[in-house]
């Protein structure tokens, strides 16, 4: 295997006459913020740009970009933005990179593009798009792409194989290999085989779930679930999944109209996308079915289903809001199913679980993937990855879409199946990979930080910031002001001491006011008076003592003003 | 069902004579700090005394404590602690009780009085004890009190009978019901049935697993799953586990022993609790198996089992220094196998799976629950659950030990399984049941607040200190220090602004200054000086214009200070 293990930027040398280079921006290291760029002559191509979500390390953040940084002086060269499927960790960049220059063309399928376009019209960007489909071909400059149907969680997901005379890329988007999906669109193998039998010279394949042993349990099990789940429940039903998950919600309006029950969408998100979804004839809604919510709340509760966002555990969502009580339309009562129709993403069990208590609270009967099999997962795991690997034989394997622990199951994976170990390039975001000579391999290194997305603002939030959150949540703060004379040093208001997230108790933390008046007044003895000095013997008394009295961390916050 | 739903404390009547009072102080609502107080007679017995370990909601915060506050007036009257087996969230907050009066009696079996008692020695308290055993009958004041096996994840767990004259209460601890455990040692449904033919008036039972269908797979399932992994690993094998697993390490001294491997014990706990535990006899080391860490790093890797700490991603734990390449005498390489041989604490999936991506980065294979069967959960599911109550058959149900999502899951089965829907009383930490006349009733509230324990202090932390952390950590904060003459009111100095976790560009954020000002000197000219309504003033224009600016909400940290 080729790993990269250096922490340092290497920058690459200059790509070699007739090689292609491969940049993953995003999505290798992390499952999210999916974006890689392909060079070939001077030319780019880049399939994906999405978002990653933050975890509890990067508190107060709304969204993480990839850096592009290693592409924004380059950006006339960008010949196409391939995106794969409307999965926000494949779209969700696009208006951020567009907002640098809003003509690079989007190439998607029909469904992906949709997506895509509602979410540019928000920020009113009207893309350049070229639609595409399972079959057809696209040179886009210097690279001849052809696509491919692969089988995921979202309709029109895309794989994308990528010519250009370097060698033959395959990069197969996100896809798992249900051999019964319910659209019948299964994940072109045959298709991948005829690559094959032309000779892959690189593959980057999905990694999420390399560590999984075995196959996807197919989609169609779950209908028989819900239908159960519906034939019990007397009053109320409420499902909720991901806004984008056509499949799901087509077995939720299968298993109404068998129960006699008409349905309500309920959050922007899922009524915007089902709107798409049966615009484009990928979701058959039965006339009569759907019903608006005014509707539903005036109905039985027996005869409704509402369908929700906010399977994730989101405060603000619909089903986050009905769960805490402030849903202006829906109060959660006892007779109520609420059914979480979903995976749970790692980093949101802690508030997915607080979203069933409080359901459960106000007497709702949860159903969630603990209980029931009421979701399976969106990509392939081990048993299939073989089987993919095993049709296409590339000369390379490139692990994509994973966290690092998925990257290397992924990678031992194409060894076992008989990937030369040399030919097996494990690397991460930033990472500068070029097959030369039909053989890939790591050759340095560009900037790839995490950039931060929070309130308006891009980029001004960095990883020194971010610790001081998490020092401020963990221990609050203890400021010190104290007000010295610019001559002479001596004290002339203060010290006072307030705190914000450290103690309640006040009193016990005015006993450093003492201790601080005497170590300025040591200070003062001593002639020194520059504030900054002051400020540093503040920070150090406060500090010692803090650690001392209550062996905590709060952050110190010195201010001396000089008047 | 009998239902909590009062938010406000509506203090319980006087028990009426002859009634039994059950106060759950911990462990309703939160899988944690459990404790339950029985009252007869003026009498009370505590039934465990554990704590919660926090989540993201409570940062900062080092353990959570049952709020001693019903029962501070009265530790004369508790005639014992009886502890149930000893995981912290069982025996954890006995410290914390004993310190307000030491002399309390402990009750428990072996291992867990030997756990509890090296936990008080590091206090230097020295409890009195009294060892009880499986069959055993105590008189503690009015509760007449005979101990049962009970199967869990550690050993020597019990369950406890209570007898009073208001009736027969079980309480049955944490439990599973294995029908083959390591130690032969099976949960007594037998002595349950002869209760249950005696008739038990209320049965508390473990609700943890109440939502899982089904049983928990045998715990010896585990050790040839272990054993493949032995005999596939070429290098160095690392096992972590919880520190009382002691079945777990006993398997992995088995395959080690198998395979030809010596084993370290690496991590405080683990060295002080299998000490205790061979003592008592309940972990049998073969005769040179077990080898210092010296000894161990000196060894070829291909011989040698590190058996660790640290299997819930805990940053300072053996293993979590091992992964973020701290630990100082153990560096993770390739050819390394580590094995999570435990189950994942919900709230702990992202450091977890940051300790797996380390490890993986630094070249490990790394076997966790996901992967393989290397773990069964401690806790009765839903099919064993109804065995107990069917041969318990309570006249009352009161489901213990878990959140409101499992306790309703557990009251579920007990009605299901055929007690009367008003005699299953629902309800969580500080909620007052009466036992009279063979009826258990809700009939009151005490307090019962989270006791946060954080470095040395406990009890100053509150939960809208928590929100102020919360606030902070999420957006850091904006501090404008401005010095006015205390006479006239007018700006003596400053405004200055500062800020920690708000942004790194200070140059945009120091925009706000013109408009701080200009808000003092409509102040002055409006003729307020006072310092408050100053301060109030600044709050207002700082905290309106990052709103406009950024969409972030930081705390906003106004100090005006006269001289």
């Amino acid at each position: 295997m080729t790993e990269a293990h250096n922490e340092e930027a290497q920058l690459p040398p200059p790509l070699p006459e007739g090689g292609l280079r491969i940049i993953p921006l995003g999505g290798l290291g992390a499952i999210g913020r999916n974006m890689t760029v392909f060079e070939y002559d001077g030319k780019l191509l880049v399939v994906d740009c999405g978002v990653l979500f933050p975890d509890v390390e990067q508190p107060g953040v709304d969204l993480i970009l990839p850096d592009f940084g290693p592409i924004l002086d380059r950006l006339d060269d960008i010949q196409a933005i391939v995106l794969t499927h409307g999965h926000e960790d494949h779209i969700g960049a696009v208006p951020y990179l567009l907002a640098h220059k809003a003509d690079i063309p989007l190439v998607g399928s029909q469904f992906t593009l949709a997506l895509v376009e509602a979410k540019l019209a928000e920020r009113r960007i009207q893309p350049y798009t070229l639609t595409v489909r399972e079959g057809g071909r696209e040179r886009l400059g210097p690279f001849e792409c052809e696509f491919f149907a692969v089988n995921h969680s979202i309709p029109d997901a895309l794989a994308v194989a990528i010519r250009t005379p370097a060698g033959l890329v395959l990069h197969t988007g996100d896809f798992k290999m249900d051999q019964l999906p319910l659209d019948g669109r299964i994940t072109d193998l045959a298709g991948f085989a005829r690559l094959g039998a032309e000779g892959v010279d690189l593959l980057l394949s999905d990694s999420t779930n390399a560590e999984i042993p075995g196959f996807v349990t197919p989609e169609r099990e779950i209908g028989p679930v819900l239908d159960s789940i519906f034939a019990k429940a007397r009053g109320r039903i409420i499902v909720a999944s991901f806004a984008s998950h056509v499949h799901r919600v087509q077995q939720v309006f299968d298993s109404a109209l068998e129960h006699g029950r008409k349905v309500a969408l309920i959050g922007r998100s899922m009524v915007r996308n089902m709107g798409i979804a049966r615009d484009l004839g990928l979701l058959n809604i039965p006339a009569g079915l759907v019903v608006g919510l005014d509707e539903a709340t005036s109905m039985p509760p027996e005869q409704i289903v509402l369908m929700s966002t906010g399977s994730q555990g989101e405060p603000m969502s619909a089903l986050g809001r009905m769960a805490s009580g402030d849903h202006r339309h829906i109060t959660i009562a006892p007779g109520d199913t609420v059914v979480l129709a979903s995976s749970l993403v790692p980093g949101n069990e802690t508030s997915v679980y607080r979203v069933i208590n409080r359901l459960a609270r106000a007497g709702a009967v949860v159903v969630h993937k603990d209980v029931a099999k009421v979701h399976v997962s969106g990509h392939a795991p081990a048993g299939e990855l073989l089987y993919l690997l095993n049709v296409v034989r590339p000369s390379n394997l490139m692990p994509v879409h994973g966290e690092w622990r998925h990257l290397r199951a992924h990678a031992r994976l194409g060894i076992e199946s008989g990937v030369a170990p040399d030919r097996v390039v494990l690397c991460e975001d930033g990472d500068v990979v070029d097959l030369v000579e039909g053989r890939a391999s790591l050759v340095g290194r560009v900037k790839s930080r995490y950039v931060y997305v929070d309130g308006l603002a891009v980029g001004d939030v960095s990883e020194s910031l971010l610790t001081e959150r998490r020092i401020l949540g963990d221990g609050g703060f203890i400021a010190t002001t104290v007000v010295v004379d610019s001559v002479t040093g001596k004290v002339v208001a203060g010290p006072t001491v307030s705190a914000k997230g450290f103690s309640e108790d006040a009193a016990a933390f005015n006993a450093v006011i003492p201790l601080v008046t005497e170590a300025l007044n040591r200070a003062a003895a001593d002639g020194i008076t520059d504030p900054h000095q002051l400020q540093q013997i503040v920070r150090r008394t406060v500090g010692r003592w803090v650690n001392d009295a209550y062996r905590r961390r709060p952050m110190i916050v010195p201010t001396v003003v000089e008047v």
